[in-house]
């Protein structure tokens, strides 16, 4: 069965790829580690075809919807942001990249931008249009955890402002290249010692760099165990992006977009503050995305 | 000319050893990267030999003395810590470590350790010897800034209480290999926004963990430049460093121990807090302090 048209989140270290069928089924999905991080311009059609060419159909052009860092400017092909406020862009805004196989329309899905204070998205806006496509009248927060979490006000189907933290990259250094390697490593989490942690850095902000230290002392010193030390780190660097955020969620309707661990934590770090907030599987808001913008593609068409 | 002794000062990731002469002269001295990290507990004697043997004279046993890591649990003999407070430990604390060689008697100093909050120096203690060997009755702040720097509490000869802040790894990761290295590497560094950056942090230690990514946003969209960003990236760690040790240097004595960038960036920070803020230069303080210890150990001899 050949597929009616491909979704793609490319981000900078993976590619993934649905095959849809009709109705918006899934027929297959495959992915791949040729992100955008690791390609030059004329390797992205090249990196797709390798994934999906023994499923193309022999006929006519086949659509392909692709969101994230493919349309940075190292990307596929640059995809200019949209600006908050706005309704996260959809196919309408979509750049359409030219490709020497025939067998390809591809499109561009765009970021989203803010002025002041700056930030971007690539790839989390078609998360946000998944999420608006189930939930069309969603008034709140959203809180996608990653790498860089992303929170974004949402009103009237619009997505207001938004800000980025880099929490989970400093952690993954941090436990993985620091002086707290040693410390970290092994063991099973502690929830109270997460949540000791999130209660210390939203209360006193500051003292979040002293304290960082003082989980390898407390190894040292004291024997504090690995999973109590890597939740204790995990619940300071939550804790100092609560205490930054909290325009955001203070008072709030919070959707967190996620699964696992990571949006596990976050979740368990605003309830503790008081916080209304809810966790929503974050496996395949993107995809519900793209099936979005694939859906008005056919609307356009028609 | 054969030494009298040799002073070793031996970290994580450096072997440094100066041969001593007549008075505390230095007749020459020697480096090598066979750090205590990399070395395991055999390798320590030998590390030593191949960096002096040419120099070691044919008579009886020459003094070593040591200060930092080789005397951690890793390293080459553990010599456990001395807890504040406490007056920096000299050769009457230190370790003796029986080698193979007939020609070596080796001393370690230890550390510190301050029991609540939980912290540890090994190295810094004997720079701190140093100072107060040419500074005997200073009372105030020492700011050793570094990878790991130290903030020590002295009064009475004594360290009181001190506090460590990994501002410099966290920088070193960052900078080399976070998402920021594609907006802080080259240029020139920019004092205004430095300065700025730690007016931020410490006015607002929250807004740290979001200020990161806008450094990458910033670069993205207004096109700033990689020395104000790097310069900005210091700025905000030293700044959130300097909100979370405040209760050492506000209203205090402060000397910043240290030489080049990172010395100077601590001390305007400082200044610009209205802090009464000195820098002694850093280099040459540790041979100071084994130098101090030295003088004892004849002392102890005659």
């Amino acid at each position: 069965m050949t597929p009616d048209w491909l979704a793609v989140d490319w981000g900078t270290s993976h590619l993934r790829v649905w095959l849809m069928g009709p109705g918006g089924t899934v027929l297959d999905q495959r992915r791949s580690d040729r992100g955008m991080g690791n390609l030059a311009r004329g390797q992205f059609e090249p990196a797709l075809l390798a994934l999906v060419e023994d499923a193309l159909p022999a006929g006519g052009p086949l659509p392909v919807i692709v969101c994230g860092m493919a349309g940075s400017r190292q990307g596929w092909a640059e995809a200019p942001y949209a600006t908050v406020p706005c309704a996260p862009p959809s196919i309408t805004a979509a750049v359409a990249v030219e490709t020497a196989d025939p067998r390809l329309t591809v499109f561009i899905v765009p970021g989203i931008k803010q002025v002041a204070p700056p930030d971007v998205m690539r790839g989390e806006e078609t998360q946000i249009a998944g999420f608006l496509a189930d939930t069309p009248g969603f008034d709140g927060v959203l809180c996608l955890p990653g790498t860089h979490t992303k929170w974004a006000h949402i009103s009237a189907g619009e997505v207001v402002s938004f800000r980025t933290f880099m929490t989970g990259e400093v952690f993954a250094l941090l436990e993985q290249a620091s002086v707290l390697r040693h410390s970290v490593t092994g063991g099973d989490w502690v929830d109270a010692a997460f949540a000791a942690a999130v209660e210390d850095a939203i209360s006193r902000p500051a003292t979040v760099a002293a304290e960082l230290f003082s989980i390898r002392a407390g190894a040292l010193l004291e024997g504090t165990g690995a999973g109590a030390s890597r939740a204790r780190l995990s619940g300071l660097l939550i804790g100092l992006e609560l205490a930054g955020a909290r325009p955001y969620w203070l008072g709030q309707d919070i959707r967190v977009v996620g699964a696992g661990g990571i949006a596990g934590a976050y979740h368990a770090a605003l309830s503790a503050q008081g916080a209304s907030v809810a966790t929503v599987a974050g496996e395949g808001m993107a995809l519900r995305g793209l099936r979005a913008a694939h859906d008005r593609l056919r609307e356009a068409a028609q």
